[in-house]
């Protein structure tokens, strides 16, 4: 069956969310909104923590770290992605034995790497999520009900995570409306270089360019709808990018040397002036985009209706 | 004065239209519907003729180009850029001495060039046009009455350009609602480079990197907002593209150097796993973003209210 709201399996005691920007806010309040827990905890080590709370996105700011994991039943992880093998190594020693521990990045195999390393039997119940909710736009203000609503989230367990806690996980994550997927880490990890950790790359590279250049302030007046669409993830948060594409930097420095070679083929078409060639190139690239906006309904691999 | 909708200048007897896709069409029915014109009338060398015809764009469908242009007090040229020489050439010997002739491309150096050579004495009627309004929508179906209200209209005249001329054309954009600036052609081809051309190119090798690659298929289920906001333009018309880029290919090139440059220094930074490279170069890239977004109101170079 699948899990819905009100499922004994999406129903938590204390859940407790660690970062609470974008997603971990959202979460926090998602999960607020339909009642899915007792209690919705949230720890930050910046004044997002008592802003969170201000906002009404958690029940509750607490006070450190270990105060926050010693009184969760299900704890999120939603900090940057470099900071989690510290976060991971901080937990380890106060976490309860029935805690199930989830994080949200938007890189897998790292977060898995360190899970193992420092959690030991609690290995067992981390389940590694991804959703796909992210936006230029972040940190607590940003956090609103219902992101997750048709949202996309990749699970990634391991061979040793327990089938109970992916099934808790999967149906907290339906009750709030997202369809979840598993892929395995290194498949996620190639995946989303290509589509989105290398697409905010070059929309980074494209405005800077414009930065950089004598038209920077006549092409601010001068932009239409199409630089803002192409550059709009530019306008995300420096910082957890440059996080995201350090973590993942073997799989976006595949992406950009494909990336490189359509750009080449573009650019030696337009030297020698070869029409066919460009609009062949261009051609090829405008029927896949078409496909782009059609309904999205298959899941990327089905998840069992029987949770595992 | 600015001219508003119902002023003398912006009315014309019969408005003609060569090429009756997104911006001629556009262009066609929102003149029609505003009653701009005692007549709009189109033509176009393929079904498109009909079609515009058929869907109210224009009031007739002209038999040929010829008689269309005998026909017209104002004769918009809203072919594909490429053609516009070739279309130029043939409208001169029929072109009645009160007629002025305007161009909607996204270039412009070229198509002045083509009218100088061509137009005679009709030269001083010609008024370089690039309404920015693009979509990677086209053809007769994508247009629109309103497509140009708020849109920003670069006029290029140039000097032999009748001021008379350059007035009726800005008071008929004017009361189509659109903000209508002046800027040298060579400004306008080396800014719209950069702003528009070379950024769809980028679309457009994002997109093919993606197409051509192993994750084709899982991409296009992977895909969330960012990567459609990014290639969104790469869904445009390849044959419109292909030849907007090889008319500005020398500007557009030096948009690609200046891209490149970016690319290279992420690269090289994401290579040595140098965070503080790599968030510099996005914090640049995201500052200047952000004022994308901001409410553009300035022109890029103010037009005199009095018509000069």
């Amino acid at each position: 069956m699948v899990a819905g709201p009100g499922s004994d399996a999406s129903r938590w005691g204390c859940v407790g969310v660690v970062g609470v920007g974008l997603i971990g806010g959202s979460f926090a309040a998602s999960v607020k909104e339909l009642r899915l827990a007792g209690r919705v905890c949230g720890f930050a080590p910046d004044e997002s923590n008592r802003l969170a709370c201000e906002l009404g996105l958690v029940d509750e700011a607490c006070a450190s770290l270990t105060e926050l994991v010693s009184r969760a039943d299900l704890l999120v992880l939603a900090a940057p992605v470099l900071q989690l093998p510290g976060v991971i190594a901080a937990i380890a020693p106060h976490l309860r034995p029935s805690t199930v521990v989830m994080d949200c990045a938007s890189t897998k195999r790292s977060v898995i790497a360190a899970a193992r390393q420092h959690l030991g039997a609690s290995f067992a119940r981390f389940v590694p999520a991804h959703p796909i909710a992210g936006s230029e736009r972040f940190g607590p203000t940003a956090a609103r009900i219902g992101l997750f609503r048709g949202a996309r989230v990749i699970l990634s367990p391991q061979p040793e995570t327990e089938p109970s806690a992916v099934a808790r996980v999967l149906a907290t994550w339906q009750a709030l409306g997202s369809r979840v997927s598993e892929l395995d880490a290194t498949g996620h990890d190639r995946l989303y270089a290509a589509v989105s950790h290398w697409p905010h790359a070059v929309a980074f590279a494209l405005s800077a360019s414009l930065a950089r250049g004598e038209l920077r302030d006549s092409a601010l007046k001068a932009a239409g709808a199409g630089l803002k669409d192409t550059t709009r993830i530019a306008a995300s948060s420096p910082a957890l990018w440059a996080e995201i594409l350090l973590d993942n930097r073997l799989e976006v420095l595949r992406s950009a040397a494909e990336f490189q070679a359509e750009i080449d083929r573009i650019i030696a078409a337009l030297r020698a002036g070869d029409r066919p060639a460009i609009e062949s190139a261009l051609e090829f690239a405008s029927r896949w985009r078409a496909q782009l906006e059609e309904p999205v309904s298959a899941p990327l691999q089905s998840v069992p209706d029987e949770p595992r």
